[in-house]
């Protein structure tokens, strides 16, 4: 068996030589039509992009107003919604090797269709993250046209009695496995987009062939080996040969088997030692293994190829340091639920951000956009991405980036903000993309969690531990894959979300103080909205409208008033408590962009003070798929970086030194206080030094405590002395408080105050 | 198909004229003996009696002190848990007919255990809930030995290092799917029980048989009418002929379906209209109907008969009333979790007890035993009974009985108090027993909450949501009963357990104040303890014993001392505080009985007065499964009443008056202030009335108050005035405070308070 094995090795060996395209890929060139009812033809067709959307078909085809995202020209797409829409293709049927078949191959197709192959209907789908895969063979003639027909927007009966409003409106996605954003949203405008999203092409194969390897380890406990096992799924495998190579990270092969297949559903072993583990960013290399598993027939023509990459990591989601000592008072309820990542075997803090998709069309993100967001999060010192229950799942490159840059995944599935029914319906729907889901992303080294969606269990949705949607996602993420941890949604018990301002002018309260009380286990979501940069506003707002704000023009059709009640996001009033009366456009955005970079610098970092208790910091959110006009989110749409970003990042540095100020706004005569801390969240210990803490104003600098640290542990906090002083009067607007370690230039932190004259 | 249907159903109704026995059982003859090895062949065989407990047998048989709950004589047993036990049995291969088979069948067998017959192992199993099924017939020979060896008790491996005591020795039962209640608890003796635990013989069948009968049901949006699914498994089914009949509780068929089987595994779908719901005790008549499904061969044969009942509800499990409205301070987490019953549409208040067994040797229940007390507890006004995971799933009659008695049972899985193993053989076994446990009891009317098991989400035990045996619960409860709610422990969210006190002396406070303050959504363990009645504790503690209560005595290995602290359960300092230095036994009981069926009684009450935020109250515990000195326990072991028995009947009927009252003792001067409530859990608005609170004391009634009430809507309260007096000098140890209503003196309460003079 050996000797056999060994020469078929050699011989596969060669065969490298002369390998040939397995999967030969043809593209399709579309067109597309809209129709007021199901059975009917298009009265014209239009030229389409695929991927793409209906709506940018149409928009270019019948010259709409562009940009689409310039003042309200998203209105022109709101006809739609009702309507059919269809695809068509014409192809020539190809040439076929012996055996050999051809495919029609999707990987989304949004949201509810029909496939016809010269009129015969091949299949209904609803769901836009299930991959279609059809075998076209037998049905092909010499001319073939291929048709998908969308159904309109799915909806919920009541629908015509919704008020037109985020609050209500996005009821409509409570029955479907549509992202509930694309509905309408506080930041997002009502637009739902449809049409083929992702890559599709015809495929020829040949009769023997792979069309799935799923790969799982199980690691020792000293997670230094592994046992990998390569499920393969296939057709007409049964007595081909197989070689099956794992690669670490500088392409040596560290395993090989080889072998005859017995039948289309295999199991094939392997082990390898001495593990380089994948590791998040900040605490390691996020090694990444590669796996090549070829097929060939009984000589040595290649039939199949396929590779994709590993890496190995153990995940849990453990009790929060401290939270099974916090008091029993009878009668008793149950302790927080468990919020703190340890990966391969050591706590992390899990600092991040909130994730939507990046283009309002999904179908236009690239791969490039992909890696270009994911670098930038990795660049703010970042190591997890939630990836929001509103939003989309995926394009698989994402994820391949996210195992490329070491950053966490938190995928939830597409439920967000709506009591999602129990009806068997939706839930044959849910279970078929959740299955699709989970099988393709739990591949990735960097997915840690699974979750049913985006607060569910608040009083604004309004599911239970007992809807049947949650209980199904639980019981396939444990059926598929068990390893990953589940949480029902976000906030579970002991999470935090919001607030999402810089201050409540009603409680007469700031982030200051609401962060430094608040006791959670994770913060999931916080956001401080900040006035977009002044070249975004001027890209998408009409010159007579850009100031001053006001509802009813394009500020409100993109978010900056009236979106969470009138004031929001801009949220003038608390710009103008601190600020006074605001008298140009620029002064406007300084303002607000200083509160959110100084507010979420705040939130960061408290949220790091209160570690161990505290395990997680994600702000809402990272990017926004459109121009917003004021957002919570740290990028602007394409990739426009706001102020706040650079505040992040350096809040999350691995080392810093740390201020805990109590408030924003101060007068002469006011005693001033800060709590200095050294941060560290790495798995190293912090050596020990002097911190100095100063004031800045009227361009003075003046000293005003030093504290010698000690040491602290791995991934320990220290807590130092308050510094204090009796504010003098102060000329300029603000003033500065700056912490310094001796030696260590990287760990400085600089917080601006502003200062006022008493009574103003 | 209908002629032929008709013509089958006439020849099959004659046919009932002539039944056989389709299932013949032939008992056993067992006998017992015990080893130290696995291997090993016993020195004696002792007769041993089945069901009972290897324990039993070996006590009789070898002439142990008797009876086993007299004093220590517990610890007789105690050598017994690393020794292996084998049962033997012989038996003649009986006459089987053409085709028939013979079955080794059982349906316990407690708790790891090998089966062989003529020295060959037909199975190895490890649980106690799987039901035993093996077709022997091929192995047979003239003369058979069928022998059953049962491993040592299951321990964990660190099983060494742990002292006796309560609260750590439990932990060796984290690894298995055992009851951890008998590794020992703060009410029952460590005293592991092993052995064939139910009903066990031999079968003969005929090679075409029925195995299961599976009945699920969806009703109309009406409640009124069902299509009823008979999922029917078996042996050579296929051809043979089946009649299938729905029986209403007039014994009046009202579903009839004929026809022939084509598989092993079928379908057979009922239409019913004019549905008579199943209701809980309370709400409505517990209508049962009976499904009976017969199969004969080609001519008119019955071949096999399988009679069941099932009763239609529909249950849900919602957010309480009110939940939804708590405020949103942001950081915000989530909301509770729901715990409000509804049944048929309609809310209940859910109240009922905690579960135990009520026999320490489980082998011991039988069918009587169980309805005596589902029976008590629906004649105390209970609708619900919490089957404990730290005890047995019960047999199945005493599903039959609650289905009867219309007794709602919420189940736990054996899982109590620990921190049960992630590892994969725990799993493997923990599937097996839920996957039988579920499949069997989800079958019955009153089955209508599972839970993973006791207080996993606590301190003590430090399971969590991500714990892998809790989500495959979960999800194999998802996978085989969607429609039945599942928590994965109480207390889930919300919900509270505790105290287990009358007084907490340190903290200065009683359960009048702590339960007034305390806002959940269900009390589902509450608990005051009280001393057993005289007569009980002379049956079981030596004369010389008796008074004063001490450690090491029996006082202390039957619990009333020693149990939870050196004080608990009998509490003699909270006994002292209030009635000063006891003097009798009979003093001791009275004090002691009173404070139990007062603080019950409160208790009750006050969650009855929390409605609708609380939706459950549930005392800790029913009965007791031995004779516990003292107890929580409303019953004692076997089934001797405790005085708290009738003050929560009292407390749990349907209407009634209630005075909320601020303490227990009071003296001269003092404002007593009672709040009166009208309380109506029932469907039925209460009529408007007029009640009137007096004060007893000294011979003497004075009136406090008299309130005209208006009429409630169905299931609302009503709360009234507070009745006020300053006490005057009472002379009589106690006063009371009496509740009642004009015209309806079943709606009277009555509560008794200490006098004490100022200082003493």
């Amino acid at each position: 068996m050996q000797k056999k094995r060994l020469l078929f090795f050699i011989l596969s060996y060669f065969s490298f030589m002369y390998i040939v395209a397995q999967e030969k890929k043809e593209t399709l060139t579309w067109e597309i039509g809209y129709h007021k009812n199901a059975g009917e033809t298009p009265a014209k067709w239009l030229p389409s992009t695929v991927p793409g959307a209906v709506q940018l078909d149409v928009m270019k085809g019948e010259n709409y107003k562009q940009p689409y995202w310039y003042g309200n020209n998203v209105e022109q797409f709101d006809w739609m919604e009702d309507w059919y829409f269809t695809y068509r293709t014409k192809f020539k049927k190809p040439v076929l090797g012996a055996g050999q078949k051809l495919y029609f191959h999707s990987k989304g197709i949004d949201y509810h269709f029909k496939v016809l192959l010269n009129g015969v209907e091949l299949l209904e789908q609803e769901g836009m993250f299930t991959y279609v895969d059809i075998d076209l063979t037998s049905a092909l003639k010499e001319t073939n046209e291929l048709k998908i027909v969308i159904r309109p927007v799915p909806k919920i009966k009541e629908a015509a009695t919704f008020v037109k409003g985020t609050e209500t409106y996005r009821q409509n996605a409570r029955e479907s496995a549509k992202p509930a954003v694309s509905y309408g949203w506080d930041w997002h405008p009502r637009l739902v987009t449809r049409g083929i999203w992702d890559e599709t092409y015809l495929s020829i194969r040949n009769e023997a062939h792979i069309t799935t390897t799923d790969i799982t380890y199980e690691l020792n406990e000293a997670l230094t080996a592994a046992q990998v096992r390569l499920n393969v799924e296939g057709t007409s495998l049964a007595g081909k040969n197989f070689k099956w190579l794992l690669k670490d990270n500088t392409g040596k092969t560290v395993s090989a088997q080889t072998g005859q297949l017995q039948s289309g559903k295999e199991v094939i072993i392997g082990k390898l030692d001495n593990i380089k583990l994948w590791w998040p960013n900040g605490y390691g290399e996020p090694v990444l293994y590669t796996s090549e598993l070829e097929l060939y027939d009984a000589g040595k023509k290649l039939l199949d190829r396929k590779v994709s990459r590993i890496g190995f990591r153990k995940v849990k989601l453990l009790m929060n340091e401290g939270a099974w000592d916090e008091p029993n008072i009878f009668p008793v309820t149950r302790n927080v639920s468990p919020s703190s990542f340890e990966i391969n075997g050591k706590r992390i803090f899990a600092k991040g951000t909130n994730w939507v998709h990046p283009e309002i069309f999904v179908g236009t993100i690239t791969p490039s956009l992909y890696e270009t967001q994911v670098k930038l999060a990795k660049e703010a010192n970042m190591n997890i991405l939630r990836v929001w229950g509103g939003g989309i799942t995926n394009k698989e490159s994402f994820y391949d980036y996210c195992d490329q840059y070491g950053m966490l995944v938190w995928q939830e599935f597409p439920l967000a903000c709506n009591n999602y029914t129990d009806d068997a319906a939706y839930l044959r729907v849910l279970e078929q993309e959740a299955r699709s889901i989970v099988s393709r992303i739990k591949q990735h080294a960097s997915l840690v969690l699974w979750s049913g969606g985006n607060e569910l269990f608040n009083s604004w949705s309004r599911m239970t531990d007992q809807s049947l949607a949650l209980r199904m996602l639980n019981s396939i993420c444990y059926q598929l894959d068990p390893k990953t941890p589940f949480i029902y949604t976000s906030p579970q018990f002991g999470m935090g979300h919001g607030y999402y301002v810089f201050a409540d002018l009603e409680k007469k309260e700031e982030l200051y103080q609401w962060m430094a009380r608040a006791n959670k286990t994770a913060y999931t979501e916080f956001g401080v909205p900040g006035a977009a940069n002044v070249e975004v506003l001027k890209s998408f707002i009409p010159a007579a409208e850009l100031f001053p704000p006001a509802l009813n023009t394009t500020w409100e059709s993109h978010h900056g008033l009236g979106a969470w009640g009138d004031k929001r996001w801009l949220d003038m009033p608390v710009l103008e408590h601190y600020f006074g009366k605001i008298e140009s456009l620029e002064d406007l955005v300084k303002y607000s962009q200083l509160t959110q970079s100084e507010g979420l610098q705040f939130i960061y970092e408290e949220a790091r003070r209160q570690k161990p208790y505290c395990s997680m910091a994600l702000n809402w959110c990272f990017q926004e798929p459109w121009p917003s006009a004021a957002n919570n989110s740290l990028l602007n749409w394409p990739n426009v970086i706001k102020p706040a970003y650079y505040a992040v990042a350096k809040a999350c540095r691995p080392i810093l030194a740390s201020v805990r100020a109590p408030k924003f706004s101060w007068t002469k005569g006011e005693a001033f206080t800060g709590e200095v801390f050294m941060l560290n969240d790495t798995h190293q210990s912090l050596e020990a030094g002097e911190a100095t803490v100063t004031i800045l104003f009227d361009g003075k600098e003046q000293t005003l405590l030093n504290w010698a640290f000690a040491a602290t542990k791995a991934f320990e906090n220290i807590e130092g002395p308050t510094a204090r002083i009796i504010l003098p009067a102060i000329k300029d607007q603000f003033f500065k408080i700056k912490v310094t370690v001796k030696g260590k230039p990287e760990y400085t932190s600089v917080y601006t105050f502003l200062f006022k004259e008493a009574g103003k």
